[in-house]
């Protein structure tokens, strides 16, 4: 892949071509607007490897062949006060969490805690979008997905990849300082990361690969070559990989077992070669909570006690190599000051200005300003 | 201290024994019985760490010095028909905890989902005990704790201890199988078991601790000469040091912030020498979830499903080192095959002893049985 440097583009152009697309695919307006609000997040958060880089690969492909279906429309087959179980219909997973995220926070409003699991959706794109939803109302947000049947990653100690990255974000609102916002999957690193490495030809740390015999992969080509498996959080058994394991597993339990969606650990991975179904991210499942802070204490309050702990991390004196403490989603935060601007990679940028063509979308509506590196 | 051999000791006896203990320090007779099978939990189920040994420096001298309430009630403050706040009142944790998961599984019946977080509470032993609670009933239960402002790593990059070991346990049912139980601590490791490596003269893995330069430590000595740090889950930044790092401070949110219990990342910490107060577990916080698993799915289907997932990843086959795939919860359910015996470490019973005779407490009432190692 030829090298482009980085471009910054009007992040209200961004979304409108983002949701020109959908919409070129058949999907209504509203859910469109919707989807390219959830997939444009991560650009503007700086999540590349989950924002508008999937574009096509991932959402224009499957509108396209089928797998997900445009119209669809989530609906609820089970509920309670304070939960319920959405059915995707194998639509969007980026409209059915945001719709997802709002139902959860309607019911947290009415009973303290709303609880929110979605099964046969599709990839929801960055689990922080739908935590932000609730921190954006004042409330303590908990998004999870799995990967359907999609395996990543091989259990602990295990010789067949059984589970995907299973991400898990947390945010909770803060007062002057930004909000605490985790985003996280439950493997060492996201693949994305491993995949950039690859194109910039660059070893990879420690820590992230094993080879068959345990021994740690420093070259990212080993990922996609199968010779290099990624590792859980934790990595070993001795530094803590029996924890990233099992969170990964609780990720599926939360989002595949109780919604009725796919896991990663299906019995199909252990049936001879040529028995085994396609290992598909179709019927993913998610999972959502909401609490909503007055029902444990003031707002005020709330805010006012997490600024004094996000204040006390900030002032944290750093120890060498670091140069400063920050806590998760303050990076982002600042990152984010120019909200009129998302920074895309020049590659991705290619892409999309192809995709516009083939889409039969006039021409790409975006100006874009060369990122001097 | 001397070695003693193991010695295995019948479950009852030391159930009543270490309820007599509690019972002996002024807690009445129904909340000593739960604080001793809070405390047993642990031993019961190879978590030697977090049980009787203890039941004299951690409950028994707060009980005594008045740190803890022995006849503390815990008491409703805020209420929601799926959430409620519970003051300890300085009781003991052990029984804090768990009225506050019956609590939440009462609600969970009624909504579909319970949250009860608790304040003013002190150690609650095990977190894998009270997601056992639920999952004895059927429903998925998750469990943390901080340590008030007791803090024993810092934050990623910093230089100051801010933040405790802050555990999360998660425990699902399944139906012919053990349940899944996750119960880990979001740093490396529990600091018990670099005492238990410095109790042995042995090293400890590359991973556990670093140094003022981040480097590596082995010597685990150096935990307690504050020469060497623990590290959160996932290590320096570029291994993922950043997701243990958030986990533990989600945590603190929910425990602290949300309950009204003290933090780890306490402003005070940053105070001059000689201007910080003690850094005392005092003022702990818990969150406790429970999730009906009747308001998403038929019993029956969820637990074939857990099956199903839970046996694929027992069949998976092992990758060298390792000779089998476990999950979480597997192997401490095959120890506890003999569920009438426990296995205690030998100076842990000689404590245990010479605790019974100070507290006039006629004898150790319970037989022991040396384990030949």
């Amino acid at each position: 892949m030829r090298e482009h440097p980085s471009v910054r583009v009007q992040r209200a152009d961004l979304r409108r071509f983002v949701q020109a697309v959908f919409q070129s695919c058949g999907v209504p307006e509203p859910q469109s607007r919707t989807a390219a609000e959830v997939l444009c997040y991560a650009d503007e958060n700086g999540f590349d490897t989950h924002g508008v880089a999937n574009l096509e690969r991932i959402y224009v492909a499957r509108l396209q062949d089928g797998r997900v279906d445009p119209l669809a429309a989530p609906a609820i087959v089970a509920e309670t006060p304070a939960t319920a179980v959405l059915d995707a219909n194998d639509g969007l997973g980026l409209v059915a969490g945001a719709r997802a995220m709002e139902l959860a926070m309607e019911k947290a409003r009415q009973t303290g805690i709303g609880c929110v699991v979605v099964r046969r959706s599709s990839h929801f794109g960055s689990a922080g979008y739908y935590t932000q939803q609730a921190q954006d109302a004042g409330m303590i947000g908990m998004a999870m997905t799995n990967l359907g049947s999609q395996t990543i990653a091989r259990p602990l100690g295990g010789s067949v990849n059984m589970i995907g990255t299973n991400p898990i974000a947390v945010s909770a609102p803060a007062g002057q300082l930004p909000p605490f916002v985790l985003d996280m999957s439950t493997t060492v690193v996201a693949t994305g990361k491993i995949r950039a490495a690859q194109r910039r030809g660059e070893a990879i740390p420690e820590g992230w690969l094993i080879d068959d015999e345990g021994q740690p992969v420093t070259d990212p080509r080993a990922y996609d070559e199968g010779t290099g498996h990624l590792q859980m959080l934790g990595g070993a058994l001795e530094t803590g990989g029996a924890k990233g394991y099992g969170l990964g597993l609780m990720v599926d339990i939360f989002c595949g077992i109780l919604s009725g969606a796919n896991v990663g650990p299906d019995p199909m991975l252990l049936r001879p070669e040529g028995q085994q179904q396609a290992k598909e991210d179709q019927n993913i499942g998610h999972f959502f909570l909401a609490l909503h802070v007055e029902a444990f204490c003031p707002q005020a309050e709330f805010r006012t006690r997490m600024d004094s702990m996000l204040q006390t991390l900030l002032n944290c004196p750093a120890a060498a190599p670091a140069t400063q403490v920050v806590y998760p989603g303050y990076l982002e935060a600042m990152g984010r000051r120019d909200g009129n601007q998302v920074q895309l990679d020049g590659a991705v940028f290619e892409q999309l200005a192809s995709l516009a063509k083939r889409l039969g979308l006039n021409e790409l509506p975006m100006t874009r300003e060369v990122v001097q590196s």
